[in-house]
């Protein structure tokens, strides 16, 4: 479709200049699939003329453009959408709000894992700090909830319930419309668009699968999230951060406690009893929604302190709960402060020192996938073991977790096969990735972290320095957003070779916010990975990238599906349309 | 020598065991030279037969061992030597009392950079908190002073100016004693035996000198610290860190709390103009002290908040002396706070954020460099941009860096020629070393953010599951003791190789505490660095680490300096015992 300037001058035509035109995502599909039907173009062809990234707007409902609104701040646009709610500025109001069948837009300096209850409540989600990869934008994305983070210039009072913006005040309660794509924060109900994905969304995204080599899984936590995803095409779970669980219910945060407050192996060991009932129903409910795909689960990551209070009245609360004193309460969460939490006790370094705590996850994996296969799930577990820097840390915790299976099934005569492999996350992983994969069945490179250690950027803090980063120049773009690959990209590099040389058939994917950003899926594509993961709202956005980086890289003469496979005829609606493309194709 | 245990039965000898007797680092040192003045050994194999680490018993006084004395706690033994004081609870107490003429030992949880003046003045430090690279570690070891950290057995309350150590309590201004070797904390005055280091240390040092091929270079930051470096053989300033000079005055800190206030560029210059006078005396001061050798000036690495107070009594002082309100001086404070200073807006990132910062410092190095040439001192400086990841951040700071070199020696006739490097501590910066190369005239391998960066380790924090991953062997040792070579390793290793080949006079150094540890010496010297940076009562350890690993490498017949040159005569004192050995070189 071109924009043409022309003009008649004496009888003449002249053309004076032309250029694509620009259009929606719903033009440019329709229009995409429409020149297929027409055979003036190949479905490939027509894969290649969608801009992945638009699809976004497919996908979420927006705002009525015509509709009166007015902006009273801007803020990063972190998850896309339209929300429409009532302000509220604590977790516990938004819950209360939202079970009174209110709408409401949670207002937050930032977000912690303590707030995900209301987060989940909340329409929408609005901080004044943070980036795009802050708490609050990596858990808004994973929900495909509309979200703006570090918008500045809201000064919050959270105390008082109240921000200003400008000169406008808004109170809890008063009405506000969040705009989750182009980070506009406007006062009032703004009347909003119902996406529909429609016929066209479907047929390209049926040439789409055909075309692509890289699998396109899910980082799902709940089994409504692992539907959602399903239905949009994912293959598989790629991350389920189990510690999110750990909030989902006032018991359970409680076992949480009381496991951190115990001081021997013993005293965890019988909170995390505790808890093990509650994670087996978790992962059954997972292994239900992803029947015959494989579900990769993280084992505990975050630093402990995350799961306490900070705030000295919630603090009281626990000591009262747990019937330990405040002074008692307050010891342990100070000796659990960290300097650098980010590069602290985390990750596998907890699965090394407080054993009990992995060991009842690897259980609660083991019973729930015993119990799904009795039920004729097709179970296929992967456990993932984080932040793993040395082989001794992997072949430990692989040692052990296979102990638990191995107990766990010798009580059953039912075999599910488990394979145990470790996120690549840690500089040291990347350069040490042969010794490492002797133990590991499969890597998944955590690109979120991996850009942290070997940047030395905070996600939480480079916020000072990386929009006037990115103004000047020093950096080309934000390397969470698309992934640097003369940087990162190398060590992801690096891992990939050293990994299949130890080990052929090592299964490699990406569960980083990476995986669902078309850029950074060319670069996957290009260096061999099995699969990208990204948030459910992002899965048909990562299968057009991949089959477009399918495309490309076959257009180099380095592909290795054959393209008459990925040619083949589409579906029967469009079956007499299809045609070989010229100048696309090398083989 | 040999320990021989034999009997003797009826009139027969049966030598029963036989093997190498321990001896003390002064024993060892007198064997060695002797057994060169008998001409039984050669002078490389004397500095093969003594251990380096040993020499830190010559440099430091050390406790009468006869003596009696009762242990009350075990912590980390950070910076050898033994001081005997009055305990101390606050950095203020402890030049209080050090100004009445008492010799103090300033007891803390943990120091940070407002305790320098303290901790100076103290003949010793005891920190309940911290690993072996902690503040009050890596400052101590830097002055050569006495120090204790990790020790947890102490519970310290600070507002009462009490500990408690089991069932024995130490109060302000009780005497105790604290074994910076062994981590003991004693109570009351135990006897100490002074250091004497000797002819025969001397004469080991000439025989060593003449072997190695690295250079050895000290981290100082003042020309007190500077002579000391320089009498034990340092050939050079590695590192200079300018934070330091931040601190050492009221006029001074104050000054740099007036930049962080201002909230321009201007008020910012103002502020910075102030501190010009102070930073060109301290490098003239060093400039002097190393007359002929290189000093190498890191310019400024922390982060901003290391320099406000955190104590409201403090702040609200602070808001007197700039006149500003003490929640305007909180209000800064809490802007300033991140939530992973290690990985937060600190080193060229304030470079390039708050460009009048490296510009001060820049134009009083170079004005300093200036007033020294003009009194005949011969001025070799490097400038050092900290923590750059990306070769834009280099280019950029190296530009502006060069611009004021210039508008200062446009004023006078006199040239000093400046290099300017960076350091090499963010794993980006070692795979992309090619390209940074093209601006630096040096690398130094910063190894402590390096190892912290690759492994995802704060050295901060580090200490709640390092000792039991080198107790349970997941780890073969601290890695900020010794380099990890197949890791950390790795990527100096990269970074030499590419750094060289895109710039073949590239000089290399390293500049962390791996510096003046001799397995890591002999890393660096395989891997071809010129020089390795320690604090100055390391610098003779690492002459001797740095010829021994000279010698090993000559064994596998990887030598650059000729075997001639390196077994010279030593010195007219041994001249005739010198004689070349066999089976140590392979020339």
């Amino acid at each position: 479709m071109q924009d043409i300037e022309f003009t008649v001058e004496d009888g003449r035509l002249f053309v004076l200049q032309t250029r694509t035109g620009k259009r929606t995502a719903r033009a440019a599909l329709r229009i995409a699939v429409e020149m297929v039907r027409e055979k003036r173009i190949g479905p490939e062809t027509a894969i290649l003329r969608v801009d992945p990234a638009a699809l976004d707007q497919l996908l979420h409902p927006t705002f009525d453009e015509k509709a009166p609104a007015e902006v009273v701040a801007k803020g990063l646009g972190a998850s896309p959408g339209a929300a429409v709610g009532r302000a509220v500025f604590t977790a516990e109001d938004a819950e209360a709000w939202h079970s009174r069948g209110e709408s409401v837009i949670l207002v937050r300096a930032e977000t912690s894992p303590e707030d995900v209850g209301g987060m989940h409540a909340a329409a929408g989600i609005l901080t004044s700090r943070g980036g795009l990869t802050s708490h609050a934008a990596v858990v808004a994305r994973g929900w495909g909830k509309c979200c703006i983070v570090g918008c500045g210039e809201l000064s919050i009072d959270a105390r008082a319930k109240r921000f200003e913006a400008g000169s406008r005040v808004v109170v809890e309660g008063d009405w506000i419309s969040i705009d989750g794509s182009g980070g506009r924060v406007m006062l009032g109900k703004v009347p909003t668009v119902r996406p529909s994905m429609g016929e066209d969304f479907r047929t390209l995204m049926k040439w789409a699968d055909r075309c692509r080599r890289l699998g396109v899984r899910t980082n799902a936590d709940t089994p409504a999230d692992a539907r959602v995803a399903r239905d949009f095409g994912a293959e598989g779970i790629g991350l389920c951060r189990t510690e999110h669980m750990f909030f989902s219910s006032p018991e359970r945060i409680r076992a949480v406690r009381e496991m951190i407050l115990a001081d021997s192996p013993e005293g965890r060991a019988r909170a995390l009893d505790k808890l093990l009932p509650f994670q087996r129903a978790d992962f059954e409910g997972l292994f239900e929604a992803m029947d015959g795909l494989p579900v990769t689960i993280r084992l505990l990551d975050p630093p402990l302190h995350e799961f306490v209070p900070h705030e000295e009245a919630q603090q009281a609360e626990m000591a009262r709960e747990m019937g330990v004193s405040l002074p008692e309460v307050q010891r342990r969460v100070r000796a659990l402060h960290e300097a650098n939490p980010m590069l602290g006790h985390r990750g596998c370094r907890l699965g090394i020192t407080y054993p009990e705590i992995y060991d009842m996850q690897v259980r609660a994996i083991a019973e729930a996938a015993l119990a799904c296969g009795a039920r004729k799930v097709r179970v296929k577990p992967e456990i993932m073991i984080p932040l793993v820097g040395f082989e001794t840390e992997l072949r430990f915790l692989r040692a052990r977790a296979e102990a638990v299976v191995a107990e766990v099934q010798s009580g059953s005569k039912r075999r599910v096969p488990f394979r145990i492999g470790t996120m690549i996350e840690v500089p040291r992983a990347a350069v040490t990735a042969g010794a490492i994969a002797a133990d590991a069945d499969f890597f998944s490179f955590g690109t979120n972290d991996l850009t942290q250690m070997t940047y030395g950027y905070s996600r939480d803090d480079a916020g000072r320095f990386l929009p006037q980063y990115v103004e000047q120049k020093v950096l080309p773009w934000d390397p969470f957003q698309s992934i640097d690959e003369e940087g990162v990209g190398q060590l992801v590099r690096l891992a990939c070779e050293r990994g299949r040389a130890a080990r052929e058939h090592l299964h490699l994917g990406v569960c980083g916010e990476h995986g669902g950003d078309p850029q950074s899926i060319d670069f996957f594509e290009r260096v061999g990975l099995d699969y990208v993961s990204c948030s459910p709202y992002r899965v048909p956005i990562a299968r057009l990238a991949a089959a477009q980086a399918s495309l490309a890289q076959r257009k180099t003469g380095r592909a290795k599906p054959s393209l008459a496979t990925a040619v083949a005829v589409a579906g029967h609606a469009i079956a007499e349309a299809v045609a070989p493309v010229a100048g696309v194709a090398t083989e």
